[in-house]
């Protein structure tokens, strides 16, 4: 199965993405990679490549400043365009792309359309839980004013993904709320706590910001743009921590060397909140996987999503995804 | 001076509000307090109290889980509201309390009024910032749903307090969004970054929050609905990180004789996250200053809450934010 990368996507493409495509291969047999760009960057990182990955040549970029409607109706040979239309073709079975998630959106609901029964598709991301596996957080940026009818298409995809990818039984789905108690929050979230009681999910209620990362929950459903303010504030608070931990550590010869002794245990900690361990999220809506990957994302993160987007299509998921969503009346 | 205090809200009253109110008075010799709360319960932390700590009775308490506008009519004689009457009444010249956010608020519309000019008074809390002093974020929950001209008077408020309690110069004002670019956010975020473009503030543009606590700006502002979540997100983080450090430290006795050599270094990172160093946070916009501190608010809280909210008493600082409130056209 070949699964399309948009090469020239993120700040450390080509590098990365053709790195980790080399990586992936050799740990999944069935694993074919189209390396999308332009191929003499793509050589460039490597050369010869092996057999199971190819180029399929696209000479523009579409970069983070791009404004996503126009760039993705302009840049119509840009290796992020080429990458979904392999994917509409059905020469790929998935895509990824680590660039302009704007235009990744776009680009997917012009060329592979949305899922029956889907109004809008959501960005979801994957936050590390202390103690546990990831919370799964969506609508993080896609949709910055969703009807209520929308969080609850959300929670449900969400829902039927964990079980589908992760394998969890009975996944628990909150919303993302300023209290614990059924009245609480805007009339948005109001409106989708008393529809989402009413589904066949396994919906626990509110939970507060506090408690995001405790693993409390396994799917959490906000708007797009609180759900942003989230996904950037969690990354901004843990690398600033992080940071100041490392200027106390190497204050002096004495804490350099104290630092040694911590050293297992800090990386633990570090692998633990760090967002490439968790490759890529869905873009969960759209007709076809794709997968979009953190702009900051290195060898190991395109590594770990090919190999996820690759498990996804092999294992049927989309199409279960599709029938479980039609089966459920939430559309407002 | 007379600051009264609400001596029965918050995790650890009446313990931590009394010994802060102790602290205090030690500290500002021209302070006095008003303990408001239930006579016996005050004198069981310290009897007999000193001259300038006095107690106002109050025999009931608004909990937590009270709804905020029911517990304020039908609880007449709880502290909360004791406390805010007097403040009202000219007792004291403003008040404190650690307990029922919503219910301050509604005491304070009820009793104090809003500042002429304000539509509706905001929530703010400080955040810490990791090089640098604090950051002012609000609204964190006072108003889930508000108005772009509403934002522009946060704006105000937030940016004259800045001056005056802190003698910032031009505190630089920063909406919170999902995205740096003008056009980026919602429509409410639109507009009011339109808007604050036009008036006489040092606006500085749109903050990512992934930037929130790098000390890029002095102000932010955002709803009610995001800013409670940002708050609560950057407490949960933190504390969730520092927690898993201090699992890694004590694993076995090389890491924790390792950690001795580490510990002032990590006593400053703990002090820096430590929301208790901050006091309390007023509830800008009513006719009267009130400060909020954190539910789980200890002695220290208390105290510097207390010397904050008698030093902004004492510079007149109130009367000038409402002249410059209504100098500025900022109503929609």
């Amino acid at each position: 199965m070949k699964i399309a990368v948009d090469a020239m996507g993120g700040d450390h493409a080509p590098d990365a993405p053709v790195k980790g495509a080399l990586a992936a291969i050799q740990e999944q047999p069935s694993l074919d990679v189209i390396l999308v760009g332009e191929p003499a960057a793509i050589h460039r990182v490597f050369n010869p490549l092996p057999e199971r990955v190819t180029v399929f040549p696209a000479s523009q970029v579409i970069t983070m400043e791009d404004r996503p409607v126009a760039a993705v109706k302009t840049k119509r040979d840009s290796s992020m365009v080429h990458m979904i239309k392999l994917v509409a073709g059905g020469e790929a079975v998935a895509g990824i792309s680590a660039g302009n998630t704007g235009a990744l959106m776009t680009a997917g609901l012009l060329s592979l359309g949305r899922m029956p029964g889907i109004e809008r598709p959501a960005l979801s991301a994957i936050l590390p839980v202390l103690q546990g596996w990831g919370v799964m957080l969506l609508d993080v940026g896609a949709n910055l004013d969703p009807k209520p009818s929308q969080l609850v298409q959300y929670a449900l995809m969400g829902s039927v993904y964990c079980e589908e990818v992760f394998g969890m039984a009975r996944p628990r789905v909150a919303l993302l709320n300023v209290g614990e108690e059924a009245g609480k929050g805007p009339p948005l979230i109001r409106e989708a706590y008393q529809w989402l009681k009413s589904t066949s999910l396994n919906f626990i209620g509110n939970l507060e910001a506090r408690e995001l990362l405790q693993g409390k929950a396994d799917v959490v459903i906000c708007d797009g743009f609180s759900g942003n303010i989230a996904l950037k504030l969690t990354e901004g608070v843990a690398r600033d921590i992080m940071s100041q931990l490392r200027r106390v550590m190497l204050r002096n010869w004495t804490t350099k060397l104290a630092t040694l002794f911590l050293k297992s245990g800090l990386n633990e900690l570090r692998t633990l909140l760090d967002y490439q361990e968790y490759g890529g999220a869905p873009l969960l809506g759209l007709d076809q996987p794709i997968y979009k990957c953190h702009g900051a994302s290195e060898t190991k993160a395109f590594r770990i999503a090919i190999t996820m987007a690759h498990q996804f299509a092999v294992s049927g998921s989309q199409q279960r995804i599709k029938e479980r969503v039609v089966g459920e009346e939430t559309n407002g």
